[in-house]
């Protein structure tokens, strides 16, 4: 079971932190709308692809309103050619975290990044939601420091889409790279914020959650895994899930289970194994298309359906990785996103503050925690019966 | 370092074990022929696409001689059909390991097994290397009680082929599932082993090895990762590779390294991974060049240059993963392999018979053990130079 001493909570349940003016200023928005921290800096293709999918965002859901960090000098005649001042929000931070950045040297002496100050946005409870496509070390550090993690969790995780034969066309899956171990009691953690996750991203009122593991069988595999197993079993009827047991490599993609749960380290190898050899059949594909003279009319004939295979397997429609275990949301956008793909990652971080994600979350974590030693376990299942908008 | 209590040596370069008679009787070759012995039993797919796998490799290379185990009512007449009679020796055992059979139990009780019968001949010296398409996991345990490890070598690993961007065509991983744990030493013993896998299968002189990672940088990683990483740096010169350091899982396919180490938890999920994302792109692709009239005129178009992509990517062409660190080699055929994919494992095995591979391999591991604990060391660079064909 997580340490309770590892824990603190000043996040949006916290009534104390709720009272606190915010040291910062105003929200830029009308009460109730959703309003969403933009760290503009840090992406590989610079402030015109994040504020390009601002604009496109904004275009998309017009009660959107944002605050958007960096430096002011480079991002004002962005904003106003964009056309973005009634919704948008500047606020100015001289630096920017770059890729080489280590977390720790950004903990030190990174207040003055933008990363930095689009999560004080957060923690200060101007925005719902941070959305960044920055160094992802540095940005779940500062995470980590200033949002804390959420009471029940002892390692927090990063979720992400995979396309999938599922009904829902994606699956969840997690940690993709927060900590480099996870340990049993870890494991059922990420299964429950896995299960909110899916209930609020893909609409599933009780995902099927997998546990991956190099066979099916229950005797495979490493000693915490079977204990996580066990865990599992017993904790998917209060834990709104169905446990489907271990999962191998090849069902991430299939039509087996919505949410997949596994350590840091793994979840990471996996997720670049599958984007690499996603990316090298579809290259041997171009390849064989481009060959000879029939093959390249065979295409030309195909190109309707060609692209339409494109489309369903391109990156861009399911950027964002996003922190979970936190008090508040962070949405990682993909380094290299261009202005659609970070628009994605905007329209998923709208997606979780309209529902409430946070609370939600929350109350299912929650669940896990040892009877008696929290008093909000008692009002968890109620608030966990709404989580869902079906 | 490997602890000298875990090693016993029994194979062939113990010059004790090689002066005793043989038990089971004669090979069935002439002097100096490659004798391969095959579990017939235990495939999805039955005897039939083993024996058709041998008559292939018979066809191709005259050569060969085979020892071929299972039982004698059902094997006889196959062998009698393919008029395999000149070529093979039958040994019967009475029954085959299954899919669901535990390596535990099969250690216990499996000696009239089919497996069990095909390893005890290249114990005994009567064949040089022994391929079956059965369990995994029980072929692993009986290797390992029968053949014994290697000295130097604490965990035995599985190498296997991944189709890259190298000029070779492709890559060798290990270990992909032999334990589910592999400690710094055991690490740096798989770049040893898959460096003398590399240079005896695909012919590379000084292959470069990478240690799988979640990210380039030093800093990134498990413990014992940065201390294989150590390792491996100065282990590179003796060793005969180029470490080029930490890999990530989207350079699993690249022109990065062309041996890839990690532990065979990772390495198993990694592989199934892999497998499971091309087999989805591929479906998507077939469902899109089906999906309309102009697809489908596009494909057939195309579809010389579409079969020779599928060729290119076909797992029954890399078909074998080979078994390393013990006192033989052992190549696991695929569960579902056909003829054809078992004559691949056949090739495969029979190309590393003829090289001598195992005295190689057994060369370069001593290669790691600390100087005086073995009189094999002062050996070990110059049959290691000899190691490659080039």
């Amino acid at each position: 079971m997580p340490n309770a001493q590892d824990q603190q909570q000043t996040g949006p349940s916290d009534p104390a932190a709720q009272t606190q003016a915010s040291p910062r200023g105003k929200a830029p928005a009308e009460a109730g709308a959703v309003v969403i921290s933009i760290d503009a800096m840090g992406g590989d293709l610079g402030p015109e692809a994040t504020l390009g999918g601002v604009a496109i965002a904004a275009r998309e859901t017009p009660a959107l309103r944002f605050i958007v960090h960096g430096p002011e000098g480079v991002l004002s005649p962005l904003i106003a050619k964009l056309s973005l001042g009634d919704c948008v929000d500047l606020r100015h931070a001289d630096r920017a975290v770059t890729m080489e950045d280590k977390p720790a040297q950004v903990m030190r002496s990174g207040k003055d990044t933008s990363m930095w100050s689009a999560i004080e946005s957060v923690r200060d409870h101007e925005a719902d939601v941070a959305v960044s496509c920055g160094n992802t070390g540095a940005l779940m550090a500062i995470s980590m420091i200033r949002l804390r993690k959420l009471k029940g969790v002892n390692r927090p995780a990063i979720a992400s889409f995979w396309p999938s034969r599922s009904p829902a066309g994606w699956n969840v899956m997690l940690d993709m790279g927060a900590d480099v171990k996870a340990d049993a009691p870890d494991l059922l953690t990420y299964a429950l914020m896995g299960t909110s996750y899916a209930r609020n991203a893909l609409g599933l009122t009780r995902p099927r959650v997998g546990l991956l593991n190099v066979g099916t069988e229950e005797h495979k595999g490493r000693a915490e895994l079977k204990e996580a197993f066990e865990m599992m079993t017993r904790a998917q009827e209060a834990g709104g899930f169905e446990f489907v047991g271990f999962v191998e490599g090849n069902h991430l993609p299939a039509d087996r289970a919505d949410v997949i749960v596994t350590d840091g380290f793994t979840g990471n190898i996996a997720l670049k194994t599958g984007e690499g050899t996603a990316k090298f059949v579809s290259e041997l594909l171009r390849e064989a298309l481009t060959s000879s003279l029939l093959a390249k009319l065979g295409a030309l004939l195909a190109m309707g359906a060609l692209k339409r295979l494109r489309a369903k397997v391109d990156p861009r429609r399911a950027n964002g990785g996003v922190f979970l275990g936190l008090n508040g949301t962070v949405v990682k956008s993909h380094g290299s996103a261009d202005a659609t793909g970070f628009a994605a990652a905007i329209s998923l971080a709208a997606r979780l503050a309209q529902s409430g994600f946070g609370a939600k979350l929350a109350a299912r974590v929650a669940l896990a925690l040892p009877e008696g030693q929290d008093g909000a376990i008692q009002d968890a299942p109620a608030s966990a019966e709404s989580e869902t908008s079906q």
